[in-house]
């Protein structure tokens, strides 16, 4: 995993191939397993050097914490166009990507890595869940959410991060399964709200309203049906 | 807030005193907002006497933090009589119940406060989702859960932890509203997975048989019919 070819580097670039490096070594074990000589092995310098670019691993793992975020808020981003229960659907396949790119270190992180605590790790997947939140009210082409509306998109991201952990916890369940439940489970939580607000209930029928007869709105309704009876 | 009279404990219950006291100013303000001098001076002892019985702050974070999972942990547990829906609904209480007491220290810990990423406090926090799964399993009568239903249950019982993380923040929704919603969420999480696994959907009709139409779960399809057509 050496670069195989050393040359001078520029700062930034030299930090962004060992951010790259990081992630990387992330993507396949936990990051209180990698240590700072293996990433300064796989970069192809000395580990004093890394130093000089990281004051310590924190900083580093912090740096590629940013890059993931980041990478991670990119894909959230969605055309408005079309159902959207598909739009959706797509958001979580991409969603998925991610996780399966990063398994280790997404685990690690979101179960409580060495570095969680860190105010800064703390900001970093805030800011992410507020990059899903806010992409979620504009599809919904709200912009003054009601309690219980704020309440549903929150607490479905939640959901969708605590699926996708204990996806990798043994990958049981094929993912475009989960994609595509997860997808439901959003209709069934915005359903059970909308029961109690009827705020909540006019955004959900709107959003009922252009979903195609098989599109994953579409049956949930009919496969809840059909178990009840 | 100091005990007025000062009189010679013994170990165990000095520290027992101790971790009382932590978790009543836990329950008022963030634990890194708390210093060990407010705790000595509400415990009606002096600073060095409080390190005499814990080593540190962390210790006696994780001993309160301990306490109070035990006490959640016996929250869960409910008589295995009458419908489920109000089964759970009465553990809702209880969790709200406890939740509310505890607010700020709840928050913090769920939140990422400076004692989480400690083993210790990841294996505590860890013990009362596993004690709220096993509960919940015992209940739906599942001995050995097809991966679908551990997935519904987990994935849940996350879904209530951010829940009552949110009422916390502003109490804008009436806890009793969330507590029946969560119930709620539980069938309808549910019976999505239902739909794609025979083995969760057997449960599920299980779980729906014995439900009165008025009950916590009864209302749940007529509701989803009502809001789609």
């Amino acid at each position: 995993m050496t670069t195989g070819v050393r040359r001078r580097m520029g700062v930034e670039e030299r930090r962004q191939q060992l951010i790259g490096v990081a992630l990387e070594l992330f993507s396949r074990r936990s990051p209180d397993e990698v240590s700072i000589d293996e990433i300064a092995s796989a970069a192809g310098i000395s580990r004093p050097l890394v130093y000089h670019y990281f004051p310590g691993k924190l900083s580093l793992y912090e740096a590629a914490l940013k890059r993931a975020s980041e990478d991670l808020a990119g894909r959230f981003v969605e055309p408005h166009e079309g159902p959207l229960g598909a739009r959706l659907l797509r958001v979580m396949r991409r969603f998925f990507d991610f996780v399966d790119e990063h398994g280790p270190g997404f685990a690690a992180l979101m179960r409580g890595g060495p570095a969680v605590g860190s105010s800064t790790t703390n900001a970093l997947i805030d800011s992410v869940r507020q990059a899903a939140y806010v992409q979620i009210l504009s599809h919904l082409d709200v912009a003054e959410p009601p309690a219980r509306l704020e309440l549903v998109v929150r607490s479905w991201i939640s959901l969708a991060e605590s699926t996708a952990l204990l996806w990798l916890d043994g990958r049981g369940i094929p993912r475009a399964e989960l994609e595509s439940q997860l997808v439901h489970d959003f209709g069934a939580l915005a359903a059970v709200s909308a029961a109690y607000d009827e705020e909540t209930a006019a955004v959900v029928r709107r959003m009922l309203r252009d979903e195609p007869a098989d599109g994953p709105f579409g049956d949930l309704v009919a496969r809840l049906i059909a178990l009840a009876s």
